[in-house]
């Protein structure tokens, strides 16, 4: 199982969530629960927006909890949108173009979840995309292969931060949103690193990065999140194509 | 434009071929001459028949000239038919599965040359191999689905050292095979690595590891060459399938 | 804290103890029990004698779980003697000069533990390596340079397999010993690994692979074992030098 | 034989010069003229200072020209001082540690050359660093040694570029400065890349990037170099310590 986040809101250093929190993303990767039995140890990426209109992608096959180069970057980068993934990997290599954000022109994709089946499947589902994204498959997992056939079936703008917590079958991953940060300091006003969060700031991410009640809050399953400065939710059906 | 070397014989160390001579394989992938203008640095891989029917795969993302594991299985593996290759990458990613030798049950296969307008190629191309194949594909290379292609259109037992020259254009990589050692020995009767090199061993590869004449037979284009105890060369004319 | 185990008997395929249990090495470095919360993802190794007197090694910088080259020569290679090693770093990088097995001439080295401060006593104690031993420290770890202090100290022959479980501290960590294979099978005459393990063979190792009853001696803290046909003890307390 | 480049002048984005230029530092690495035998495909590191007064740093120990997040960052970053290297190694492992740039504080520092039989003086020069710089030698190059001794005997502000051009031997590595944008104009009023290069942009680098006349100063040997708005040159004459 995967983990990640986004963020959304007035620019930030991407350490300030990645490392930080006593359960950061990094911190999730190598510190386990007692119910969280596996590391997140088979790549990670980071894919931010900045400058450029197109974001840009670090990718390494390494854990995310000894590379240095991830480090660097998440202290050094100032960005106000940015995916950051680290890889648990289910049968497919551990490799730079297996890792997740997977983009596509102004598109980030990061994923938590499988295709059962996978192997059977593939050639099939990759048939499915549409011929001209088919050069932009780099790598050989689900992840990516469904980023392309949800940009075969249509995406959106790419300006916005969506997320969708769905399964078809009984285990549903977790998807959580903060709540606003004007709502989370009146909660907690002595909280220091609360303090450098903007004011709009919103993370999406698929499990929290603290304990404190009040701070996250969880999407229900069958449902997708769209992150713009006023957050609301929709019902996540898929339909068969046709 | 990659490099590559099989060998097949009674038993012997790897590295007396690969590292040993002036012009081995591993000083061929870092120095150059005058008109071999790029390293091959894009990955190397060796692959080896030993204890089992099935041969064992090593591969490497980075350059062979300075992987450490690669010198020490070179030398501590003992074997009678083995290949060895170092990649110069011609678009696709430089990762693990990208490396030859690629293999399926007792087929190994190297490849050095290239599909022009593979980006273009590649969905049809996969889409011919045939569908139980298809998850035997880890990487991304023209290379690996030339492989599958063959394996589709039927390849003999898996116990013999096959090589072919072919292009369909202009170019076309070279091809060598080694004289009978006896013969070799005639001519070198001092040489000192000579006199370790069993007296049925043949190298077939990309280019000469030395400028010993008479050593190195050079295979005519369009020609395929089937390398057993008295190897012998058959015209190779590829058929449009169907 | 790194995990490892070795082997001495009759040659085996070293599958049979790092993939094949339940609670292999390989198991033991990916998944968690509720008192174990830390992955050994920080690179892995294997060293092995074969046919030459001096032993083999290959070292990753990836974690073993998903790495192939491990698995593939985890497969092929048949040795009387081998060494096994998962890392969990301690602060100094990852990189494969700071995997396990270390090697010197006829030796390998490998460690689970720490020394305390050590970017404070790094210094002064690789000036008390012996100085023509100096250039054959590659990389950065504590362990690295306590295995250069035993050699300085005076390290027997080489030709035996000894491990100690010692900590100048509280905690100490665990050493197991495999017990004979003839008492074993007394226990478990149906178990069908147990059948393909040497009658001579011993497992050392830092946390046992399974949990059947019987099988596994908790060797006492600061006490040394000599793994020989006929294993014993002996008390370890290590002495100032001078 | 290293390569490097260091810029100093209005915020560019790397790519400019590292990748655009026909003879771009990637192109050095990997494609060759008659006389440059060898690639530099041994790792590679980018540093740049941006918006900490601690440069940032990247560090890849895979040949640059085929790694993905280098390219990515050369075309995010946007920069007023940055330096570049691409490696050949002379005997030390292939790993991030032993990329350049180095870094201390605000420094960062880059090195094309070598120190003869570093092996045998290692030791001895390690211990001759200040004991407090000792723990931020991370790998085990010359390079990184040199700069530890550089920053024990005194070095400057950090504030500025500076150069050397020295060897003890025979052969003196080329040092190379751009000449002033405004002259470069005058020279090529039509260039088009010219026209992107800030006025005041400098460019210091260890084999030119164009074969352009009167672009490139070659600096003599034994000569340093000042890197400011007015850059300048002193004799470069080492002096035993004591």
């Amino acid at each position: 199982m995967c983990r990640w986040m986004g963020y959304r809101g007035e620019p930030i250093v991407p350490r300030t969530l990645l490392y930080e929190p006593e359960r950061s993303l990094i911190a999730q990767s190598v510190r386990h629960g007692p119910d969280l039995l596996e590391p997140n140890g088979d790549g990670t990426g980071l894919g931010w927006y900045s400058r450029r209109e197109t974001p840009a992608i670090f990718h390494s096959d390494s854990p995310a909890w000894g590379d240095e180069n991830f480090r660097e970057l998440a202290d050094e980068i100032y960005s106000p949108m940015f995916l950051a993934h680290v890889r648990a990997g289910t049968g497919t290599p551990v490799q730079k173009t297996n890792c997740h954000p997977f983009r596509y022109q102004k598109w980030l994709f990061v994923h938590n979840g499988y295709i059962d089946s996978f192997d059977l499947l593939r050639r099939d589902l990759l048939m499915a995309v549409r011929p001209d994204l088919f050069s932009n498959i780099k790598g050989s997992t689900d992840s990516e292969v469904m980023f392309h056939l949800a940009l075969t079936f249509g995406l959106a703008d790419g300006e916005t931060l969506f997320a969708a917590r769905y399964a078809s079958g009984p285990v549903v991953n977790t998807l959580y949103m903060s709540e606003s940060v004007d709502a989370i300091r009146m909660l907690y006003p002595e909280h220091e690193r609360l303090r450098r969060i903007p004011a709009d700031a919103r993370a999406v991410l698929s499990e929290p990065l603290s304990e404190l009640p009040g701070v996250w809050r969880e999407i229900p399953p069958s449902t997708a999140l769209v992150v713009t400065d006023t957050p609301h939710q929709r019902p996540f059906r898929p339909q068969p194509p046709g």
